[in-house]
């Protein structure tokens, strides 16, 4: 490490992790853009080199290949330690499956600390998620989940479990690197878990390479989503229990219990109040939880019930409601 | 709707669904900005127009309160059938807990359909979890999830079903709308959740206003969680079992098998090779269970084992190995 008072410092070099988003110039920040423009160096792997093929002119450019993640970091912090910038590239956002990641294992191997001559800076990005969701409609209104089924570096129990455990609780979920001309078998084991818990007509899209040239976009159903055309450069969309397609927009609602009504007289139905909320919230729910409980639920029934473990019922009701029920009264009146 | 030849398609407006980043300008796409540059007029929450308050000269400005959603659809809606081009805001990403959901659930209830002579248009940003991630260092690396904690419009029961799957499944888990000044024990009892499955050390990490001017981060554990400084605008993010954090910056390696050699010499735990995945994948996976099946192990104790379901480990004893693994290995050489 170099002593602040050295002259090195006045040429220590900086990594900026710059996300492009989904590839289009027009879809990347300003500041993505401005750290491509500031840089000597740029790195990336060599289909989002093209990407950005228009604003690199004058500049030293690095390829690598799809598998080459540490070199990247490896040459990154080579030349930032020989004074230069460097931006390494990610498609979408630099931090989901990206190179911040690597980069910072290969920093802190390499004794690196942030008081270090080298600055690092990383500037977020539309991750693959969202440019894919913004082209198919709105499914990612309510919770979702991102998983990557590439095998290589994470075992197949733990991304079978994560797949079951999201397919149960019911969340919107992403699949990344879903399939690759080796790797054919992981999206049909991962429909095979998601049918345990999910309807057949589940929702699915299939988006690839999002506000890029050859953008394709399918919709399909869980029960036919292996058979789908995926790749690469595909991301599959799988929707929740409440997600539908309509006029080639899919579309995620905000609740589980909101029904609206937005217009006078439409219908609701029975039960419903226009305009509300059938949701009771936490503190509704712990009333109703107390309540069944006095009244001589057990507690394997009320875990059945509400799909939940019945240490957690316990654990619930041992506590005692808080005065916030109340508060929270009087504030909504204030 | 109108004839394609009447003089009012002419006029028809557009809404554009623009997401605007974590809100200082710099990190916004050129897209978003044109957006807002060519729309008439600009709906959004009233904290988020202050936010590009630099952008809005002599436009039309409908702010709206939090809960108003629904209304910022429809006031967006009708300035649309009227002609003009409309900007409505979101932070971070407008399909993630944005406008994009509320808006298309107005737009089918009026009875538009993609052929109506309003245009709608998505405009993708980083989303929160993003723009927190890179603040705090890199923890989304590996899979994750975005759960909130609001309970208006979803029961309980279903989030906190939501909680206890990704604990288990150890997701990274980016919890979005914590903690309010009325909703304060939504947290107490995500922390609950988790702490039956991961280790009480487990690295947490809350951002507040990230790339605003009163940015605020705080590391804690999840242990602590619950007593740590969280509001309406804090994201927290709660780590993996194997997310770290090193000089101040909180880190989630890759993978779950990935023991990386960076340096001849270097250290390598037992059983490891330098530069090599531990992951056999999914198909050196599948050969294990034929084998150890055939060995005498039985589904329960494959399961417990892998911590599956039996169904599950059944149903993939009970599909042939493909020839893909022969084809793979030919590949490779290739």
């Amino acid at each position: 490490m170099t002593e602040p008072q050295e002259p090195s410092l006045a040429q220590a070099g900086k990594i900026m992790l710059v996300g492009i988003g989904p590839g289009s110039v027009e879809h990347m920040t300003q500041r993505a853009r401005d750290a491509i423009a500031e840089a000597d160096v740029v790195i990336g792997y060599v289909t989002y080199i093209k990407l950005v093929a228009d604003l690199l002119e004058g500049k030293e450019i690095i390829r690598k290949s799809m598998t080459e993640e540490l070199d990247r970091a490896i040459s990154a912090l080579e030349a930032a330690e020989s004074g230069k910038k460097v931006a390494l590239i990610s498609s979408g956002d630099a931090g989901v499956y990206g190179m911040a990641g690597p980069t910072y294992e290969v920093l802190f191997q390499a004794g690196w600390t942030p008081d270090h001559a080298v600055q690092v800076e990383i500037i977020p990005g539309a991750s693959a998620i969202n440019s894919c969701a913004s082209r198919v409609g709105a499914p990612l209104t309510h919770d979702f989940c991102s998983i990557s089924l590439s095998d290589l570096l994470t075992p197949w129990p733990t991304i079978a479990r994560r797949l079951d455990a999201v397919a149960y609780a019911d969340f919107v979920v992403a699949l990344y690197n879903p399939k690759s001309g080796r790797r054919t078998r992981q999206i049909v084991e991962a429909q095979r878990l998601f049918l345990r818990h999910r309807r057949p007509d589940t929702p699915v899209a299939i988006v690839k390479s999002a506000y890029r040239r050859r953008e394709r976009i399918e919709f399909t159903t869980l029960d036919h989503m292996a058979e789908a055309d995926i790749g690469m450069l595909s991301t599959v969309l799988i929707g929740n229990s409440n997600t539908f397609v309509r006029h080639g927009l899919m579309v995620t609602p905000r609740g589980y219990a909101n029904k609206y009504d937005l217009e006078e007289g439409g219908s609701t139905l029975a039960g419903e109040k226009a305009g509300r909320s059938l949701s009771t919230g936490l503190l509704g729910w712990l009333e109703t939880l107390q309540a069944d409980y006095a009244a001589g639920a057990s507690l394997a029934q009320l875990a059945a019930q509400h799909r939940l473990p019945e240490a957690y019922i316990q654990a619930t009701l041992d506590e005692p409601l808080e005065p916030a029920a109340a508060d929270a009264a009087e504030e909504a009146e204030a």
